[in-house]
């Protein structure tokens, strides 16, 4: 990598000119936990997850409070697999996909711990992760908490229909997983590290004029393509550098046309690209495209990305969750739907 | 400051235990801009705005793309001011109050910066500084920018009900502020600078159970006042040691609540309590407890108080914003409306 026109200020080692974070020191993940829902579940990483639902509800009365009972019980699983309290954490870092981050809000408030909210469409995963480790390596946290989540019916009522509208579903549709991942990230080693957080790349919007919400991978695979490429570049690299190049949730119709986009690009990444989306439900569970939503990436990646660094099954990889930055109100006024995607390197411990 | 039991990692410096950060090197604001509406440009700080429009749609549309006009035209004003261009910008930080940052999405995609998103309702303007202020002072940036944005329309028919319904106000409901502040932040001294972050404390949820949407300074009172005495507590510091503790938009009504009851805790900041919805509108505009929303704090922040600190009218003030964490879905679900604050401390440059 070269390393001319660095900077050094703080304690942190920046380059000017380039989007990418060398993170200068180590951050670990300590911890993380999933959380999910019944479909989930019976997936192919079902038996990997921490805790399986009996229901959707949670025990709740609303899909909303299902979704923030499923951030809390993430949260408590994580924090306490890492040996910690509460009072240890020093930020949170979390958000979702519903109206003002709905899930958060009401699922965060009773652990007392300083909370930076976040916002990056099914990209939040990476950013808390980005957020969390810019904090930590800046010195100013020994330990941060990152939370996500997502929820399908709470989230097709959220940008599409309610469930019992009983809408039709495109091939290209995706099915946004019911699900929230917790991470616990330290400056300290610790004895059963999970994974560290060597390298970020903070995304730009990316808008290729697509307004079709029922097509989310056609919407976010062009910002997974420049997120990628930027994070090749900046820290000179090729595909075969990373044992995968993970997105959150393109799904099939997505990972295509990313394959095809970066190809053009002369960077061929198929042999080591993996989709969270494409991993999480089985063909037979009826899921069109494929899985998506903040927690499909955040589970994906608590309990089974880590799992393979942790087991040094894997060396390095690149974790690319990407966002559709679209609401309701942004697609019932016509708006087209851009795309964000952040990228965090990570290495087996 | 009691500094035992203080930890260094990478370059800052954190103290366990506390919920602030004592910012460790020289962080600067070299430049920021506001831009409102007509209701704001009329209003007692209108002289001080740099840019007033001549309607409140402002050449679009939807009130939603004009709030995101409000943003572009921001941000390309401080970026103009600071003497930078859009690539010396490392890290943009943004939100807003529309479901997922939807001003936000639309108005900062054509600047081509690494975009980090936040949410902390009406709190976001310090969530930003916050967020920007540990990036550099954690040294992986040298400039960030900060923006946020309101827009009384697309509030109201975001929150409450759209404007054409013509509901009826009581007394203690604001007025959305529609103007957006942008804020660039530097690791390095400028000739101008308009004032240097020098402490931040990260708020956490806090739930007094208000339900009422049209209560808002009710709802946000009890964060502000944990904040504030966290502040107080962290840095050894009493009220008198600030020129101004400077609340974002709890109005009237709310600035009743929180002197009554820091009051209550021992600590009196009346005499030094200012409110950035009360500042904005004049009592003949009719908006009943005062202003409110992101834009409110961060249009007051960029017009008149760092006015008073650059010119050294001020010494040293208290920044601390408040977000109600309300959704159209929390409240017709019948939740409580939870708050948040998050503060910074700047002083003259």
């Amino acid at each position: 990598m070269e390393m001319d026109n660095m900077e050094q200020t703080g304690g942190a080692i920046f380059e000017q000119g380039k989007q990418s974070i060398k993170v200068p020191v180590p951050v670990y993940i300590r911890a993380s936990a999933s959380v999910v829902g019944t479909k989930e579940g019976k997936g192919p990483l079902g038996s990997l997850f921490d805790m399986i639902g009996v229901d959707d509800k949670f025990g709740c009365d609303t899909w909303e409070e299902a979704e923030s009972t499923l951030q809390k019980e993430a949260l408590t699983l994580a924090i306490g697999k890492a040996g910690l309290k509460n009072s240890d954490i020093r930020f949170l870092y979390a958000g979702d996909l519903l109206s003002q981050s709905m899930a958060s809000s009401f699922g965060l408030g009773s652990f007392g711990i300083p909370l930076l909210g976040v916002y990056g469409a099914c990209s939040t995963s990476a950013l808390t992760l980005a957020s969390a480790t810019i904090a930590i390596a800046g010195g100013v946290a020994q330990y941060a908490a990152c939370v996500t989540s997502s929820h399908f019916a709470s989230a097709e009522k959220e940008f599409r229909y309610p469930l019992a509208y009983g809408n039709q579903r495109p091939a290209s549709s995706s099915w946004t997983v019911t699900g929230s991942g917790a991470f616990i990230i330290s400056s300290r080693k610790g004895e059963c590290d999970r994974a560290m957080l060597t390298g970020v790349t903070i995304g730009k919007i990316v808008d290729f004029g697509v307004k079709d919400s029922m097509n989310m991978g056609a919407c976010m695979a062009p910002a997974a393509c420049d997120t990628i490429l930027t994070h090749l570049e900046d820290f000179g690299r090729v595909p075969s550098d990373y044992d995968r190049i993970i997105t959150g949730d393109l799904g099939m119709v997505g990972q295509q046309a990313l394959i095809c986009m970066l190809r053009e690009k002369g960077c061929d990444i198929e042999n080591v690209h993996m989709d969270c989306g494409i991993e999480i439900y089985d063909k037979s569970q009826g899921t069109a495209s494929g899985g998506s939503g903040c927690g499909c990436a955040a589970v994906t990646l608590s309990a089974y990305i880590l799992k393979q660094l942790e087991e040094k099954k894997w060396k390095r990889i690149l974790f690319v969750p990407t966002g559709a930055l679209l609401s309701k109100t942004s697609f019932n006024e016509g708006q087209t739907i851009p795309g964000i995607a952040h990228a965090i390197e990570l290495v087996s411990p």
